[in-house]
C-alpha cells in the first residue's frame, strides 16, 4: 500500500509531499533533503518575485539530483478602493505605532495586473527551468497556461477543499488532486465553494473525493505520522502533503518562535482567521488575531491586506514578537517535533509498516 | 484489529456503535436490529421525557438480548430573561404565522430546574431498568451520580470534542470516551472549549486524544463505511460511532424527507446552525438557516430556543415541508444509502476486512 502507482507517477519512494508553505519555510535545503530523501519537496513560491523563484529552483537542482516541484498561487481578481484601504490602515495604525513601523507606501500595494504579471513570469520560469512538477492554489490557471505546462511534460497538481472543487480540477486536465481538509494549516484554498462550506474534515473530504474523480488523490490537514498516513490510505488517498510536521523540522526556514510555538501548542488553540493576508487560514491563536477578530469580516482581499500588514510581520519577526507573527500550523500541533526531515520521514515508514503488521 | 478490548468490554462483535440520535430517529427496532448485529445501539434519549424513557428502555429490552446503551444530555445552567424570549419570539412570529403555529404557551419554556429534575428522573430509570450502558452529551454528570451510577455496574461514556474535554472525561471515572470530530452532524458536544475551538477534524483529534488519555477511545464524525472505520483504528480509535449512516437506514425513525434529503445532499451543502436549538449543530442548510443567519449569535441558549422552534419543526413534519425541519448531517451524506442495519454493518466489516487482506 506504501508503494503505489503514485510513487511511479512522481519517482519517488515513499508517498509523502511536504507541503509547499511559502513565506520563507521552504528552504532549498528542507525542498532537497525531502526529495533526496525519497520524498517530493516543493518549493513554495506564492510569495516569491519571479528572480526569486528561479533562485531557489537553481538552489535546489544543485542539492538534488530527485525530482521535486514547485506551487504557485493562482491569481484570483480582486479590487480595493481608496476608501477601504484607508479604512484598513486606520485600523492597523496603533499596532505600526507600537512596532515602529513607518507609514506604507501605496506604491506598493498591488493590483490586479501586477499580479497575473509575476504568476505568468513564475510559469515561463517553470517551464524554462524545466521544474518536474507544478502544484497550485487558489484556482486553476487558464487552458492556455494548462495546455502549455502539459506540452512540457510537467506534472500538474491542484488543490481543492471540496468535492466539486476536485472534480473541477480533474476536468481541467490536471494529473493529481490535493485534497485541504479543514484540519489543514495556512490559507484555505477554497476557489468555487465559499470558507464555511469548504471547512471539510478529511475523514469525510477523502472517500467523498476520491468516489467522484479518477485522478489520484492526495490528503492534507492534520496528517504528522504514520497513523495519519495508513488512516489517509485506508480512506483512499495515495499519498500525503504534510505541512506542519516539516515546518518544525531542523531544515525548515520557518522562525524559531514559529517552531516553538507549534510545540508548544494544543490542538484547542488553532484557529481561523483573516486577518493576516485577507483570506481565511488557520494558525495559533495571537494577539494580534484576538484584536483584529471584531474587524476580521471587513479587511481587505488578499493580497492587499497581507500587504498591509507584511511590515507588521516583518517587524515582529526582527523583534523575536509572537504576540504579531503569524503562526500557521494545523490542527496537530502536540504531534510535531523538533527534528530533522530523515528522522521525521524514517518514523513515518517505520510506524506505518509496523501497524500493517498488525493488521 | 476489529477485534479488540473494547469488544469484550461492551460485549459486542463487531466495533460499531449507532450514535444516540435524539428526536425519535433511534426507534426501539433500530437499536435492538444494531445489537443484535453484533454492534451497540443506542437509545437517544436527550429530549425524552422520564416515562418516554423508561417505556423505550423496556421494548429495546424485549427486542434484544444483546448489551445496548442509552445517551442522556447533561443539563448545563441557563437562564434566559422574558425579554430574550419576547425578542426571539417575535423573531419567528413570520414563520409561526407562514406555518399557522398557534402562539407558544410561556408554561412550555423550559427552566434550569425543570431540566435537572428530568435528568435526575432519567438518571434513576437507568439504574431501576438496569440500562448496561450510559454515554452522556454535553458535560459530566456530578460526581454523586457518577458514583451511583458506578455502584451498579453500569458502563459510563463520556463525550469529548477537544484533548481537554477527553482528559476530563477520563478523570471523572467514565469507562470510554466518544470523541466528537468536526464532521460530525447534529449537536456538538463542546462543554470546556468553544464552540468554535472544538471544530477540529478526526484526523487531527483522534490521535492527539488517544496520545493524552489511557481509557479508550470511539471516534464519531464523517465515519459511513469500512473506510472510515479502519482509518478511525489506524488513528488508534478502538470502535467508531456512526449517526447518519444509520439514520437513512430503514429501521431508523428519521422522517422520509429528512432521509431523502441526506441521500441527496453534497457534502458542501452541510452547514452549522445555533437557530434550531440554541446550541451549533450540524445538517443540511435549509429556508430556516438562510432567514436565520443574520440572528443567530442572538438566538436565546438551548433548550430555550429549542422550545421556541419545536411547533415549528413539528408544522414541517406535518406538512411534509423540508424548509423548516432540521435535516442533522454529519459531512458525508454522499455516502449515505437507503439499506437495513445489517446490509450497512455487514458491508462495513466485510469492506475492512478485504481492505486488510490487502495491506
Amino acid at each position: 500500500m506504501l508503494n503505489n502507482e503514485i510513487n511511479e507517477f512522481l519517482k519517488i519512494e515513499v508517498p509523502i509531499i511536504q507541503a509547499p508553505m511559502a513565506g520563507g519555510v521552504t528552504t532549498s535545503k528542507l525542498v532537497a533533503e525531502v526529495s533526496s530523501a525519497g520524498g517530493l519537496g516543493m518549493i513554495g513560491a506564492g510569495y516569491m518575485t519571479p528572480s526569486q523563484t528561479r533562485d531557489q529552483i537553481r538552489e535546489v537542482t544543485q542539492l538534488t539530483s530527485n525530482l521535486f516541484g514547485i506551487n504557485l498561487f493562482v491569481p484570483n481578481e480582486f479590487s480595493v478602493t481608496k476608501n477601504e484601504i484607508t479604512s484598513a490602515v486606520e485600523l492597523l495604525q496603533p499596532i505600526y505605532e507600537q512596532l515602529n513601523i513607518q507609514q506604507i507606501d501605496s506604491q506598493d500595494i498591488p493590483n490586479s495586473s501586477n499580479v497575473i504579471d509575476t504568476f505568468n513570469e513564475q510559469i515561463r520560469i517553470v517551464i524554462e527551468e524545466k521544474v518536474p512538477v507544478c502544484t497550485f492554489t487558489f484556482g486553476i490557471p487558464s487552458k492556455e497556461i494548462m495546455d502549455e505546462l502539459k506540452r512540457h511534460h510537467i506534472i500538474l497538481i491542484g488543490t481543492a477543499t471540496t468535492v466539486r472543487e476536485a472534480v473541477e480540477i480533474e476536468k481541467s486536465g490536471m494529473d493529481i488532486v490535493v485534497v485541504q481538509g479543514s484540519e489543514a494549516g495556512g490559507h484555505r484554498g477554497n476557489f468555487i465553494d465559499g470558507f464555511r462550506e469548504s471547512l471539510v474534515g478529511l475523514m469525510s473530504l477523502i472517500p467523498q473525493v476520491v468516489d467522484n474523480v479518477k485522478i489520484p488523490v492526495i490528503a492534507a490537514g492534520g496528517i504528522m505520522d504514520g497513523r495519519g498516513l495508513l488512516a489517509s490510505m485506508c480512506l483512499g488517498a495515495k499519498a500525503v502533503q504534510m505541512g506542519t510536521a516539516f515546518l518544525t523540522c531542523i531544515e525548515s526556514g520557518a522562525h524559531e518562535v514559529h517552531k516553538e510555538a507549534i510545540l508548544q501548542a494544543k490542538e484547542d488553540q488553532i484557529v481561523l482567521t483573516r486577518a493576516y493576508s485577507g483570506k481565511w487560514a488557520r494558525g495559533i491563536q495571537t494577539k494580534f488575531i484576538q484584536e483584529m477578530q471584531q474587524h476580521e469580516e471587513i479587511v481587505p482581499e488578499f493580497p492587499v491586506q497581507n500587504t498591509l500588514t507584511q511590515p507588521i510581520r516583518k517587524a515582529a519577526v526582527a523583534q523575536n514578537n509572537q504576540d504579531y507573527m503569524s503562526l500557521w500550523s494545523g490542527q496537530s500541533p502536540s504531534l510535531a517535533k523538533r527534528q530533522t526531515v530523515r528522522e521525521l520521514m524514517e518514523s513515518i515508514i517505520t510506524d506505518a509498516r509496523s501497524m500493517m503488521k498488525d493488521f
